[in-house]
């Protein structure tokens, strides 16, 4: 019981913590193989590298001391250098932003870029960390569904059309989160196009695009328009607990977001920035780690996915996990997600309900899988475990 | 120039960078004394001790993984233990939230406990982050001055006397930033009484605490009341780009502002928390380390507390420096600091004016002076030269 006090803020109310969250707490047994996750696997993390790195970073002591709000500049260096090869033009420094994960980018831009009330669209099912952000910004929330290449335009066209004028277009644009999918270098192309026309910003969230299995990832939506502020992250292809994301923006938001970072936390870890540099800047062994992530993440999409087909071929649809950490399942059969997890749970598997990332989609009839944490054998053995609860369902 | 993009959000009207930090870029050449910033010295920092326990922490794989919201769990136990001793009672771990520093619990803290347009009572002159923060939140702002007991409680009464209901008062309890006057026990049992009368919360910002030089700070405010939360940090007795701060609050209030952690930046660095929490709990090396912290800076306060009586004791009035980083000074015959401060630049050192703490005040004759990076000698120099600059002006 908490002591009697004074209240809290009515900000909180509509607030609510994340479904999966929750799940999770739940589904941490040691028997259950987990999928519903959403976790890097830390077995391919470059500890050695990082603990070198660590070691070099603590021979000067200013990696001590308070840092730039902006980030590191190193570390702003060599983003900056990365980027401009990623975008195709030089990306100067005062269009990098370094920030603690990339959700922290997101979050600031959501005070930056939205008076309460404002219309934000997201993908939908959709990134719920971006809901929550979206949500805390009073923003008015809507939905466009998602197809095989990604947002459909013609949904957000469509809503344009209606008069509808959104302050900002959220899109996970590689490897979507939940829904496996990429956004097509036609529609990117479209999507820049209706940002110029209308005067809307696009976040384009891309934690996922270096993960990517048999080809690259398309050329960012930023490429095509100066109203595309690009997110990324070190946290999939080097460490969480690095807590480095990064921001390419234009210079006057960059400022404004750097004003809202003093007062949220002052600066990040010079410590941290100083690591990620260093491993960031090692493009040649960066370029063999990754690989390494992606052909691990590979061989463990393709299991899953197989499985899946074996043992459950003609009732579901599945994406084909070109790349990211999840596969997305739709039960051609109607089958209610949300009702066979407790089934599964006693069979000893977990994933996460369509429902969880529903925006106004209901997705009762799908799930998320997370491949990236369990090897081939025991992604065969989920999967036989998922279509035995199934199939009892079935009698 | 940046190009034509679409608007940002009228939340960002009112908000503006910190004058400090404007004035630290412009101070920052070699030739001049900086007394004008208020970093804890890096040659002090356990570099070493730090180093050893990345070293160790590197040792566990789950160290570069996401972690909980709430904190690395190990980190919160040992604050939990720390703060119990402190604060005279078992502090469960429900009350320990790890934020990074103790910025972002105030920062947060700002969003779970006002609603727009809540009075806010603050220390005239105050802490630029807290007003930072609290002006972000959209509150009304009230000062109340301070004394050489800290805040004065009869004008605080008097407010509250007036009708006025402050949702939180906001305090830096030892050793003020900017004043460096420490809040009297008996005006701390006041202040706590107060905040159970009207209902109001009370916000006990405490990272100096630890660096008193002759005798111990009093018992925090947050032994009198649960209506008073406690954040504290180990930037000034650790490491800032450690980035860990903490917050002793009730549950609820706890798990509010989970949920807003979790959209803001979903969880702090299990790596740099897991070194805090090492190095806090060898409790027998960190009583030493912190002991040598202390005698250095205290020092450095007495050596320029004792050049200023030397060269200005007739012309000033300056705080005791008991504890802290800081020392305030108020000249006695209303010379504009503002005005003094490019002269004094010239003469090669460099403050910050009164006036850049101000909220209600004017605090146009005083100056903070920051003397924990420089050595005595320096020091004395530094006010050699402020001398100068200021008797220059007599002629």
């Amino acid at each position: 019981m908490s002591p009697i006090h004074p209240p809290l803020s009515r900000r909180l109310d509509g607030l609510r913590s994340s479904a999966i969250r929750d799940l999770l707490k739940l589904t941490a047994r040691p028997d259950i193989i987990g999928l519903a996750g959403g976790l890097p696997d830390e077995q391919l993390m470059p500890r050695d590298r990082i603990a070198l790195a660590a070691e070099s970073a603590l021979a000067d002591r200013a990696r001590l001391q308070y840092t730039e709000s902006a980030g590191w500049r190193p570390l702003r260096e060599v983003l900056a250098a990365r980027e401009s090869a990623r975008l195709g033009r030089a990306v100067p420094l005062e269009e990098v932003f370094v920030t603690h994960g990339s959700q922290q980018a997101l979050s600031l831009l959501a005070e930056v870029l939205l008076d309460p009330g404002a219309l934000v669209v997201v993908e939908d099912p959709a990134y719920v960390g971006a809901l929550q952000v979206f949500r805390a910004a009073q923003a008015r929330i809507v939905a466009v569904p998602l197809d095989g290449e990604g947002m459909r335009i013609d949904a957000l066209t469509e809503l344009l059309a209606r008069g509808e004028r959104p302050a900002v277009v959220h899109t996970v644009s590689n490897f979507h989160n939940p829904r496996g999918v990429t956004l097509s270098p036609a529609r990117r192309r479209e999507l820049a196009n209706l940002a110029e026309r209308h005067g809307f910003w696009v976040i384009e969230d891309d934690p996922y695009g270096e993960l990517w299995f048999d080809r690259p990832s398309p050329e960012p939506v930023a490429t095509y328009s100066a109203t595309v502020i690009r997110l990324s992250s070190a946290s999939k292809i080097l460490a969480p607990s690095l807590r480095a994301g990064w921001m390419i923006a234009p210079e006057d938001v960059c400022r404004a977001v750097e004003l809202l970072k003093q007062g949220a936390d002052l600066c990040g870890s010079a410590l941290t920035q100083q690591i990620t540099a260093e491993l960031l800047a090692d493009t040649e062994w960066l370029a063999a780690h990754v690989d390494k992530v992606r052909r691990a993440y590979g061989e463990r999409a393709q299991a899953l996915v197989g499985a899946l087909r074996d043992r459950l071929g003609d009732r579901i649809v599945s994406t084909e996990a070109a790349g990211g950490m999840f596969v997305w399942v739709d039960f051609l059969d109607g089958t209610d997600t949300a009702d066979l997890l407790p089934r599964a749970i006693d069979h000893g598997v977990a994933y996460v309900p369509g429902s969880a990332f529903a925006v106004s989609g209901a997705y009762t009839d799908s799930m998320r899988l997370c491949f990236t944490t369990s090897e081939a054998a025991t992604l065969h053995e989920a999967v036989e475990r998922l279509a035995c609860a199934y199939w009892s369902t079935q009698s």
